[in-house]
């Protein structure tokens, strides 16, 4: 057979097993037939069956345990809803931003990295228009034991110099209530979302799996007097959020 | 040299151009050194270098034109603000949700499908709560010549029928203002946003290349008594967006 005519086939498999999930009739989490069983099932050779179970890994639908089988990727995703999760109802009453979106399940954090003076990246600072120095919070955040966002804070080095903001914890309603502490709370926020493929060292950090993408958010808060206070730079893995915004005509 | 140490070499190499992509040396457009120039540079094989190459490509970084080379991916893209842009400020003074966002560049349609009575996909007919048939208005727009959207809206089919909402020109507004004319004006909107890689189908309608996932934004128009009466599913070529909500805390 040429090339072309068992990429036909391998193509034909994977459009079989993609309405078969479609359909519903392997749900989230389900294993798919092992590669034996479509061979038989479909007369064709090992590799072109490999081929067309790369291509549904590829679309993000499924995910290969290695030495178990593929399965039809579980989506529980974690609904972050980007403008009530910020609201200064929220951090005024000491409240945290993960309290309504993950439906009960806690994130922790398990890695925080705080840097009280560095350089601005071309991009943050851009955002700052100053060439002042930054201090930074970077966290990763698990969720189910599993890597989901690693967020790095940049806030102006001489504003939270000696600061519970540069602390591990930074006390109830967090960075947003220390910042209206020292009369800079924030009254604006943008958010700027991108999607790409991941680094190979976010790959790593996130545990991302094959064919995933991350989404890189960029949050800037800005004080009424319009003074940009924070820029948080956030890295998701795309395949554990719906990113949501519910807003008025 | 083992399987191993050929793809550290690759990966050495891929990681010097990566650093002379973020160094800016090679900018948005430009092209990279060809195969045989880092052959001869790296002493390494053909097979190595395409690797490394390949790598950058997976990771977005870089785009190939066949016979031409390869360019560091250039990104204009278009940034699309999504609360400013359905405001009823805007439709009901007969404007486009396009006027603000693409800077002067005109997004065209260049293909419109229109379905007066159809069976709603399962996650659409879920948000309307009902089995009623629903019409749809599905086009695709270009920039630059180049697919950057796939919009399909659901509106439940006994409310538009014969009206212009099923035209191909819904007129001054668009689709809200014909609402409003209803009796139906959006008064709330919810933006869901996921991203993954494409469909084989959604990688040809958008022209999508190698190593660029989608958006998939799914946005719920709400009536003040609280009635759904759009529901509109957008496939982006991720690599062609910027998403942007500015709300305040």
């Amino acid at each position: 057979m040429s090339k072309e005519a068992k990429h036909g086939v391998a193509e034909a498999i994977a459009a079989d097993l993609r309405d078969a999930i479609e359909r519903g009739e392997y749900g989230p989490g389900d294993q798919l037939p092992g590669e034996n069983a479509l061979i038989k099932e479909y007369g064709a050779a090992r590799l072109t069956v490999r081929s067309a179970l790369g291509m549904l890994q590829a679309e993000g639908l499924t995910t290969t345990r290695r030495g178990v089988g593929v399965f039809v990727r579980s989506f529980d995703p974690i609904v972050r809803n980007g403008i009530s999760r910020v609201s200064a109802r929220k951090w005024k009453a000491g409240r945290s931003v993960w309290d309504d979106e993950t439906r009960g399940r806690r994130p922790t954090v398990d890695h925080i990295e705080i840097v009280p003076e560095a350089e601005a990246p071309g991009d943050v600072a851009a955002i700052f228009d100053s060439t002042e120095e930054v201090a930074t919070r970077r966290r990763r955040y698990l969720l189910d034991d599993k890597p989901v966002i690693v967020a790095t804070s940049y806030l102006p080095a001489s504003l939270v110099a000696g600061t519970r903001i540069l602390e591990e914890d930074t006390g109830p309603g967090g960075i947003y209530a220390r910042l209206a502490d020292l009369g800079q709370a924030p009254a604006h926020f943008r958010e700027d979302i991108l999607s790409r493929m991941p680094t190979k060292a976010e790959t790593e950090e996130l545990a991302i799996p094959a064919g995933t993408p991350v989404f890189v958010l960029t949050r800037t808060a800005v004080t009424e007097a319009g003074d940009p206070v924070e820029v948080n730079v956030m890295v998701m893995d795309a395949g554990a959020y719906v990113l949501r915004y519910d807003f008025d005509a």
